[in-house]
């Protein structure tokens, strides 16, 4: 297998562009990662596009425009997962000698549903009953504070350091800094679960491009390598399960670290998928970052703040970078790329040389997800 | 590269099943062809769901029914291509040593649209004004029709070859065989295009088991193996182009060649997109099947025909075995399989060792498709 590198990373600002059609928000990201790249368009052999609900040719509509054309190009639908998954399939195909350059796409626009609920498959009878996401997230909530003591007031702290850091992001959809009280007083949407807890919806784009070592070492840009690329789908499992355990994101973090040759001490920097504050407080356990039972310390330690011993979430994560579904897990990675790099201004890890993505999307059987998608990035150069 | 071969194949009937959901429609798929590979479904590596409507994590939602867990599940999209798409993220996968054994589903519910027009993306101004598939394809019959000498009772032929192939398919959504005559009494859907010569709309699902040579040794089945599997999208060009020629099936299909070291002289059987009767006659051209303008002479010569030099679409293709737009691709390689194998019954191509599966979807300005792919399979065994 031949090992994959980051040339070239990109994105828009998050946020809400009714105004702009789809192809018009991806078109700035996919330029954006080719000039970051330094290559020209036609060194590109394949795209690869995430996107959940973006409809059909999303990845064609988005390049047409701008004259990449005769390629292959395939897109990729995983739910929040989604371009986190093109990520992987583009790393498939390159690592595996079928292309040597990948332009990886992820776009999403959520403001074409008018906001509110996304549309759902009548089978999906669970939804129905009402386990919508803020519902389910609410319960585990509820559950994980009861059996680990966790409070209300450390859940706050996960969405205070979330917009906290979004406010240095200028790619965050929301960079206004919040308090713990303002959490707290913010409307109901599910017990415990408030405003400020929940990720926004919201219209995004992000690409990267990546190479093979050759390419890379040609080029002189043997900079960030994919130490590991793995995807998994939940175990939809019915009866009793300890809801306060995110089984599928701890399942393919052990094969990250595995395909990567480290483990989670050795991780400096991490994006998360906090959907909902709870989320991140679960996957820091999934990921290995703490014992079970821990996170709260962790919050209470501010270990996973800028300037922690490792900050989760940088970008302000899904909570205040936004969450336009298909466009997330492309927009982690190239945070992440940007952060080993050193190019992230005021929200910078210092000394990051290994960097966690993490996304997981669509719930599935009420606990389980349908696809986790964990790469991880370091600096090589 | 790894050597790749197929090890098992099954479909459901194509047809209307307004009552069944996508994953029981999927369902069925799946287990037929692990079934027909022959393997407990615990050797499936990672599964590729092809979709092009299916809605989020659609492969998901038929495989937890079935206990196909915890493994890397991605959902392709490429309109009529999907499924198609689908098989070659497959194969790249397991050509590139990333798995061994790989399920491909093709799957799609288009009653749920309540039939008739099929939903589109605002930003596809050219179908808003008309430029549906059908009227697109009336335009480039037209020009075929006064270009090549092609008379509308050839045109006919190739939707009574098709019908009278589906007759003989127990898979095929219309099993019923028409005359020249009744083609040309159809109801008019977009001149000089009638109804027969339109494919149905419908619900289906396809799926293959594939594996690496080791596993086919291991398992005594190097029976079919994927000599090429390629994958294009269009140039969209604008301006003045040749509305008689399919440019993306051309360059797709000399890819194809190239990989698989043979020319379109050497291919015994094919199944091409046929969505329209005159698609059929240019792809004949584009596949080089025949030199250009010859197509008209192919079809008086019946050298398409079960029993002629090269049958085409011996399954009824789209026109008669029907076209649920993100199963296709999947049913054309599953019908290749079968005949490979020399399990068609009385549509079997006698003595069939090479089978090329062409499917090409999504306009986009115009007449340039999004995704065109092609496989070739062949009997090695």
């Amino acid at each position: 297998m031949r090992s994959v590198y980051v040339l070239g990373a990109s994105m828009i600002p998050f946020g809400k562009y009714p105004d702009r059609a789809l192809d018009n928000l991806g078109r700035p990201a996919a330029i954006g990662a080719i000039r970051d790249a330094g290559i020209p368009k036609s060194d590109i052999d394949a795209a690869y596009c995430g996107t959940a609900m973006g409809g059909m040719l999303a990845g064609q509509r988005v390049l047409r425009n701008i004259g990449m054309t005769g390629i292959p190009i395939s897109n990729v639908e995983n739910a929040c997962s989604s371009s986190a998954a093109a990520f992987h399939t583009a790393w498939m195909a390159v690592s595996g000698g079928h292309h040597d350059v990948a332009l990886v796409l992820g776009v999403e626009k959520l403001t074409k549903f008018g906001g509110g609920t996304l549309p759902l498959e009548d089978e999906d009878w669970e939804v129905g009953q009402g386990m919508t996401m803020p519902a389910l997230y609410a319960m585990r909530a509820r559950r994980y504070m009861y059996e680990r003591d966790l409070t209300r007031q450390q859940l706050a702290e996960i969405a205070v350091k979330a917009k906290s850091n979004g406010a240095l992001n200028p790619y965050a959809q929301l960079r206004k800094p919040i308090t713990v009280d303002q959490v707290l007083e913010s409307r109901m949407i599910a017990d415990p679960l408030r405003l400020f807890d929940c990720c926004p919806t919201g219209d995004g784009a992000a690409a990267l491009v990546i190479c093979d070592e050759s390419t890379a070492t040609r080029l002189g840009r043997r900079q960030i390598r994919v130490l590991a690329s793995t995807l998994s789908s939940g175990h939809y499992e019915a009866g009793y399960r300890d809801i306060t355990v995110a089984e599928i994101s701890a399942r393919t973090a052990r094969a990250a670290y595995e395909m990567a040759g480290i483990g989670p001490e050795d991780v400096d920097v991490a994006e998360v998928h906090d959907a909902f504050s709870i989320a991140e407080v679960m996957y820091y356990e999934a990921l290995g970052f703490c014992d079970p039972g821990d996170a709260p310390k962790l919050i209470d330690e501010k270990a996973t703040h800028l300037g922690g011993r490792l900050p989760v979430n940088p970008s302000g994560g899904l909570l205040a970078r936004g969450h336009p579904v298909g466009a997330t897990g492309a927009a982690q990675l190239v945070e992440m790329t940007w952060q080993l790099r050193g190019e992230t201004g005021d929200r910078q890890v210092a000394g990051a040389e290994i960097g966690l993505t993490h996304v997981t999307g669509g719930g599935i059987s009420g606990l389980d997800h349908g696809a986790c998608t964990i790469n991880i990035l370091a600096k090589v150069a």
